[in-house]
């Protein structure tokens, strides 16, 4: 029997491949297969061993290229193969990365799993733009929310708790619903101006930014035609963007790239 | 005049130096005068190159090292005089890091600023001990508060808000207050049975970990002696914690290295 193979559980980063860690990089660099997602950017694909096989899983919005329990199985497969197995995901593999699912399955089955974390796109969106997720006097916390959620499925989100005008309020995958979300959080009394800082692919030479408030950002978000990856930063820290006035952003629609 | 030098505001991750990212190194690498936390350590800052000045600026808890105001000025002063600076930050400047003061500062008197992000010690945590964020059918979303207050002022968390079992809650600078805390979550209806983790020093030599629940946490953490840096990870993930179930781990109190 081959001596089984191990499983590297490999965050990625935003995008910009100089925001993976050492750790990320290094086990990547000892692949020999790499399992990656459709948020992992053709530059850091290009740091994988040119030897090593490359197997893309997708996850692209309304695009079920390859169902959760098939890439279960195909990074089983992998390992119990003799492999070491690189399973790259943006962001951080523990924030709404289902790399816990991923890792159980396989210590289910005796494979061993090591993780790389990486830098979430809260955070790059942060450092790109200036905007900290806490700052003295304007957010006291920061919290991460997902504005999806699957097929048929209603966005049963908590508007009272998550309308907090002291913390700052990051919604991933928010896109597609950022109407509702905006209303919810308007109908518990958060500001209608409160600002809003939409970024898309950031860290990307393809990064577009918007600045807008909760009252509009919906309108804002057609009109700019962002489109996912995107992430919004709701809340007060959004008026520390380019140390200017919010007002004064708001009069244009920012695009980058 | 001297040509103004410039300001890398870096997040350091949360100690193990293969945590931080390649862009960090960089930064680090390319400085005159390293500025750095407590937090930051020594084999991070072994990585600077051997001739930059090093300017250790505190911030130990119960030890004002140096006060706030007087590193802005330090930053200033150094950058005016032409450096390259590099602002060494525990976990990620942009959380709980004050970076953005230190930002705004500097760039209210023209000094060029740039970021490098950081693992935050929340990431460092939960890929150290493999227990997730978000998790599907146990977390929905994530919240970062600190339980930390300037002397004098009560610890004003809204604990209705942050009472929600369907979230996981991450508690930063909670090692004093973690009873407070606790009794304030309960008080809410938050269950006394809610698993808990705390991580003293993650992804270091001297790394401890401790599994316990609500109403318990306060006084397993005197008995374990565990101080800062600690990070409390409060939720049904940490039911994740090696896979087995929660009240076999409590039966111990892990401790590492
Ligand atoms: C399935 S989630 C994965 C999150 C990832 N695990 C992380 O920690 O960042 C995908 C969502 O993350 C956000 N996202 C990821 N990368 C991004 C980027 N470079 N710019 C903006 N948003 C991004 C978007 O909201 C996107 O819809
Ligand atoms: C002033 S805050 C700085 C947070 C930092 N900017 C970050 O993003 O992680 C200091 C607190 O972070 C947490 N912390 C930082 N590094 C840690 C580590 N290695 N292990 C556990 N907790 C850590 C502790 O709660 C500590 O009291």
């Amino acid at each position: 029997m081959t001596k089984p193979g191990q499983v590297y559980l490999i965050g990625a980063g935003p995008g910009d491949p100089e925001l993976m860690t050492l750790r990320a990089l290094r086990m990547l660099e000892a692949a020999d297969v790499v399992v990656f997602d459709r948020l992992v950017s053709p530059e850091i694909m290009a740091l994988a061993p040119a030897g090593a096989r490359r197997i893309a899983v997708g996850k692209a919005p309304k695009c079920h290229t390859v169902p959760q329990d098939r890439i279960n199985d195909i990074l089983l497969t992998e390992a119990r193969a003799g492999h070491t197995v690189a399973r790259l995901k943006g962001g951080d593999p523990m924030i709404f990365g289902r790399g816990s699912e991923e890792a159980a399955h396989l210590m289910a089955h005796g494979i061993v799993v090591d993780y790389a974390p990486g830098i979430t796109a809260a955070q790059g969106a942060s450092c790109a733009t200036g905007v900290p997720l806490t700052h003295r006097g304007l957010a006291t916390g920061v919290q991460y929310v997902t504005g999806h959620r699957q097929a048929g499925q209603v966005l049963d989100l908590d508007w009272k708790r998550l309308a907090d005008p002291a913390t700052t309020l990051v919604v991933y995958m928010g896109v597609a619903n950022i109407g509702q979300i905006a209303v919810g959080l308007m109908t518990e009394k958060l500001p209608g101006a409160t600002p809003v800082l939409a970024v898309s692919r950031a860290t990307t030479a393809a990064e577009r930014r918007m600045v807008s408030r909760l009252d509009r950002v919906a309108a804002d978000v057609r009109e700019a035609g962002l489109s996912a990856p995107t992430l919004f930063i709701i809340g007060q820290v959004v008026s520390l963007y380019a140390q200017a006035p919010v007002e004064r952003i708001l009069e244009r629609v920012e695009a980058h790239g």
